[in-house]
């Protein structure tokens, strides 16, 4: 058996139950691998843990139950409504192993995160786990403002918690607790999590590895191709506009234009990397309640070409995002557990292929990413990172 | 100055047309270097001959002048009409080198080849060349019937031609008096021209380099960064439908289906090989006279994800097919120029970079191609193929 | 109760099998009327026949059942699974009404003839109908070659088909027991059916109305709105390229281009009559196995405005034709009853706004066509036709 | 000779540039009719004055002349070069009648109107012109604000500008100058223009007829087909998502929200109208320089079919808006000054077909408009309005 705990933030949101629901269905022999990078060769040398005996739990602070939001996102096409009727079973004894989330405000910082730590290890000891990895799938908050002096260290941390300040962000608490479990962690979402310096230092202290932030998957993972193609053709791109459409999972968060800015963000800033430069053109997120979890995307791309002409191109990129995204987080999962069980610490720089804001790296084009992947799996096969 | 001249076969073609006023649009200071790759750092690393001094010639079958065609690609858009009027002159120098080129039937194909090669040699002569790449860029032909005896080897070959016989198809008949002339060859159409036995071992012996088939521009080039995203994030596409609609250069050329053969075959290939397998979906290539050098394609990309969930990817280009391909003749021109200089003889599997069948390569995605350009030109800056 | 029954030529089709089964479920009320033009007020004011009361029948010659249709095109997201297994029951009761159809060269056409008419008499009197409307929903046929002297007029079908011949092509002998028995006939394919000479004059003599060919559902119902746009705004359209990609129901049989041709003309015929002249570009029907039932039809229009000036407009259309279908049958059979109670005969040309290829009308705008259907419904409300 | 005159507001803006260069080639038979509405023979039958001798003259607040915005306009492709060169001489003498316009807060509004008027009636006389027309095509103002008091009443709106207020918004001053000098008056924009109760007064008053508001030339004018379409099929729509990018003309004013604001007021409520119901989807106008007078906009239709069938469709419209205009421009001139010759006053209701935000009528449907259009054309040419 793997001995890998699974521990979600936002265990009922879309991503984590379509990943549970998959994880279930691979295991009952019920669904291939198709979307799992994990099980394509390159990677799968890295020697990666079987998905057989991973044990899912998780914080959420959204009442419901696994079984019933199954249902909800299997009527809405995110994977066969078939699925959802035989697993019920299994999922109703996964939902068991959900606790209450932390909602900002109730107690201290410092209670909340001793809290999440403990429950993290009873999980681990209660099920016999050799590592739990942690993954933060709860709803996107708004980006961190500048430099916040009880993040800058964890002396200056540990101080403000102690004296009942709440100097975190959400996503960054449930990161301290798992670097103080011990716990490897993936940052899925645009959310600060571990990118405070304070945290950082924390990972490196405790010897625990992490990835992250915000995933690729849909329009921004095309951009991530095209983007090269232009470069390497030296093609001049002028202008990239943008506009995503959708309605399910994350999409009410992002209506909010304050948490929508992180998101955006994480958007842009691949492709100036990739191109060298700024481009023109809008970037929208819109929430469109009657798409449901199908997010749309048009993208139109103005270029110019040899002796000034001028040209296009668009796509339409109609994806599932939830379905796009769990087989990446069961990736993650098995990638983080073997980075730990080889002794790696901090941000794995290697795993920037799975993000759109790549920690530790400033590499974008996904064949780049790619290359540096495959190649660390490669090592990690023969145990020597 | 470079000691490089350029012979076009279909000189007043829209490629060729375009690819000579971009010549001497860039020395004249008149336009950039946009599109072009070798301008790019990591394949100017090869140390390549400056387009300065670079002199024309070449071979054509249909009357009209090099100014006459400028006047008309501008004005469909293709480049500014200001370049086809300031550059009138040089464009009616360029024109005085163009010759007759080879009309099948008429006398026998020895005479024909001992023509075009003593007119490559006087060319050479003329203006004082170190070397002459030969350039294909006329209209394409359709693919060749199964293995030709007279085309197995160079003795069979020489004897059939001896005996008055036309066992070449015109691109070939033009690649064997280049590699008898010893001049670098570019198989830019879709045509046999170089692939036939014969005419291998013939550049091998006479020690001369030559890159190909089919100048990889649009739509296909495309194909061949998507294909690998879905590859790279196990996304099992199911159905890839193209259509190509394009009403100027070869355009007409393509309307007979016996042409657009030899173009659909190559634009097909280069998927299945990406992909790891066949794919549904139909590839047209229509003539629409309206649309002139504004080539439109239209892909839909079915494909499954995780736990069967079916999305989609579609994608208009919308591009002037001369404006794309004519800085990638300069380039040619100038890497091949290279690889003669180096010693290199027989196919540059390197170049594939450029082409949708690429000679001596089963490599398609662009990413793994531009990783093999980029290290051939760091060996050739070196001197060290 | 209506008084009216169905009786479908391609019963188990996907066109017939999802009309029945939203026939049954709107009964039921587990459906709306979205989609259904007889619900408008418009359409409405004729005074039609309920739905509730309508019994179904049919020929099909292929075997299983409604059911199992039924499971089939639900589980390709045609209409949602519950309905299938909810309405297993009176789906199976309707599969008992369908009798084997006419299979070319299986005794003669005049045998045929005789059981259709009779089985088609055995439905009405069985089931104690006021009437029964013949619905021809069975795999496209190729177009009928020139004038057929048997089929020329009434006397020269009966003296061939006396005589053991086989004159009419399949659809046609369906029309003609049609006739013979009375039955009011909507020709839903582009198949010949109804219209030929003979058969015209055999609706008249025995005073039976009809309404057809080809029902207009999907990018050709497009065309209709966007044709006329530019015709009103005096903008040329100079090309018009389409590329329909479908794999479920029809599509394997529009495979073939002798089928596809009949379906090619009646889809290109509306837009020339529209603009005026003819216009360039291609139109592809192409058989894509993996898009099942979700047609995707892609059209570029090239068009030319003030001053010269060209300009584009693309659209993709992806819809499910079956969806849109059925419930213009379920239309065109109250109001094809409507008209038969109301003594017309022959083709109905107030109908066209179905069709696209209009029988008795060269009207192609819907718009237009709307007008027309209104006015009749208007009339018919008054009972004056 | 046709004894009408043209005024712009807005002279040397790109629509009303574009406008004058058509005027002026057709007149010299260098351009044809492709895309005038007044040319079609429904709408020609209304006995229209013809283009020849229309003499043109503006206000305009930029520097700059109409022979150098043609230069500019033509290299961004709106029309060939070539005419921008012919034409030079009759735009320089246009451009001579150009009088500078009114800038917010130089004098009193009083001053201003009474300038604008005498300007008018000199242009008028000075040509010997039976009436001038005056054409509001300058950049779009915010909405107006409630209901002012100062504009409630012809009295109201006089004292305020006796009393040296500034109660008018820009647009309406002009149309306040107009009414007075007997002008008719098109309100080619979305501001407020004669919509205000006492300019809507003072037209009846003065016995003048006008038209507008925002003319429709893109994006909406497919809407107004669309929207119909699924109407007319009883189709639901859910969803219709809008992202409109342009960069020239009056792209830089909508660039500011506030501005945007009325645009965005009238693209939207023609769709609610024509669908009897709000959608669901975004509408964005975003400034995207690079794109220059190629405006492309995309929409995505979400809706829904028999069963709860759930479909798309999309479309990208990619045209020149000026090129789009101008000939809308010269059609409403043509219409009103027939209008004012048979003595109609007040807003012209039947000129709907060319507006977003038609004045006097709640019809947006395309074809409706078009009908009512045709009808008021054959009353016109039989003189009796
Ligand atoms: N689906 C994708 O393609 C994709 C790609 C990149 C990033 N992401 C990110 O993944 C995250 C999840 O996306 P989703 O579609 O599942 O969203 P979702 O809204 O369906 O799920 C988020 C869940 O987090 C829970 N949550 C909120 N605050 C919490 C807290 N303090 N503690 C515990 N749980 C909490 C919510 O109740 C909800 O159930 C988002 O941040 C999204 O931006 C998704
Ligand atoms: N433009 C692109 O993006 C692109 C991409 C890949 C390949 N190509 C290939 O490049 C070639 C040229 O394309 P184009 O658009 O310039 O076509 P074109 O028709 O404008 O030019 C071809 C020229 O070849 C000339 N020609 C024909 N037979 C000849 C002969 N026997 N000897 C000498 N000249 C001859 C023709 O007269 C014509 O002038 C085609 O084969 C095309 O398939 C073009
Ligand atoms: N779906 C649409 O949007 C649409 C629009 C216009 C026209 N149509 C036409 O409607 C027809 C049905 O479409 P579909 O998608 O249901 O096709 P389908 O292939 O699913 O159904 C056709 C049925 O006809 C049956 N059939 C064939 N020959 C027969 C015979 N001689 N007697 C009795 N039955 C016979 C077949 O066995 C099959 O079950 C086609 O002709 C199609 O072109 C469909
Ligand atoms: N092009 C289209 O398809 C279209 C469609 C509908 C409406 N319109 C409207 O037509 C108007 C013109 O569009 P455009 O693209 O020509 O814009 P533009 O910016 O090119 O032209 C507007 C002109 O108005 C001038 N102007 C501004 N304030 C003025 C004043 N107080 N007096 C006189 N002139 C003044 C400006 O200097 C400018 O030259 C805009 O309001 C636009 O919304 C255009
Ligand atoms: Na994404
Ligand atoms: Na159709």
């Amino acid at each position: 058996m793997s001995g890998v705990g699974i521990w979600f933030v936002g265990a009922r949101g879309s991503v984590a139950t379509t990943t549970t629901v998959g994880l279930l269905a691979i295991r009952s022999r019920l669904a291939g691998h198709t979307g799992m990078v994990s099980e394509l060769p390159e990677v799968a040398a890295a020697g990666l843990p079987a998905l057989d005996g991973v044990v899912v739990g998780g914080h959420e602070v959204v009442e419901g139950t696994l079984g019933k939001r199954a249902e909800e996102l299997s009527a809405g096409g995110v994977f066969p409504p078939a699925l959802a009727t035989v697993l019920a079973g299994d999922l109703a004894a996964a939902d068991e192993r959900i606790r209450p989330g932390v909602v900002a405000g109730q107690g201290t910082q410092r209670a909340a995160a001793e809290r999440v730590e403990a429950e993290l290890r009873a999980f681990r000891d209660e099920h016999g786990l050799d590592r739990v990895v942690v993954v933060d799938v709860s709803s996107t908050e708004p980006p961190v403002a500048g430099d916040e002096p009880a993040l800058a260290t964890i002396e200056a941390l540990e101080a403000a918690l102690d004296a009942g300040g709440s100097p975190l962000p959400g996503s960054s608490l449930y990161a301290y607790a798992a670097f103080r479990a011990g716990c490897p962690y993936v940052a899925f979402t645009p959310s600060p999590g571990p990118r405070v310096p304070a945290l950082l230092a924390l990972a490196l202290e405790r010897g625990v590895p992490w990835a992250g932030s915000d995933a690729k998957t849909g329009e921004t993972l095309v951009k991530t191709v095209l983007g090269p193609m232009f470069a390497m053709r030296a093609l001049k791109v002028r202008s990239w506009s943008s506009v995503n459409l959708l309605g399910g999972g994350d999409g009410q968060t992002l209506a909010d234009p304050e948490n929508a800015a992180s998101k955006i963000a994480t958007k842009a800033n691949g492709l100036e990397s990739i191109l060298g430069h700024a481009v023109d053109g809008p970037l929208h997120i819109d929430y469109v309640p009657d798409l449901g979890d199908w997010k749309t995307a048009w993208d139109l791309v103005s270029f110019e070409g040899f002796l000034g002409t001028r040209m296009t191109m668009q796509f339409t990129w109609s994806g599932c995002d939830s379905s796009l995204a769990a087989p990446l987080v069961l990736d993650l999962v098995r990638l983080i557990a073997r980075a730990h069980e080889l002794g790696a610490a901090g941000p794995v720089e290697e795993f920037g292929f799975f993000f759109k804001d790549p920690a530790g790296s400033e590499v974008h084009a996904l064949s780049s990413q790619w290359a540096a992947l495959s190649a660390w799996c490669e090592r990690a096969g023969r145990g020597d990172l």
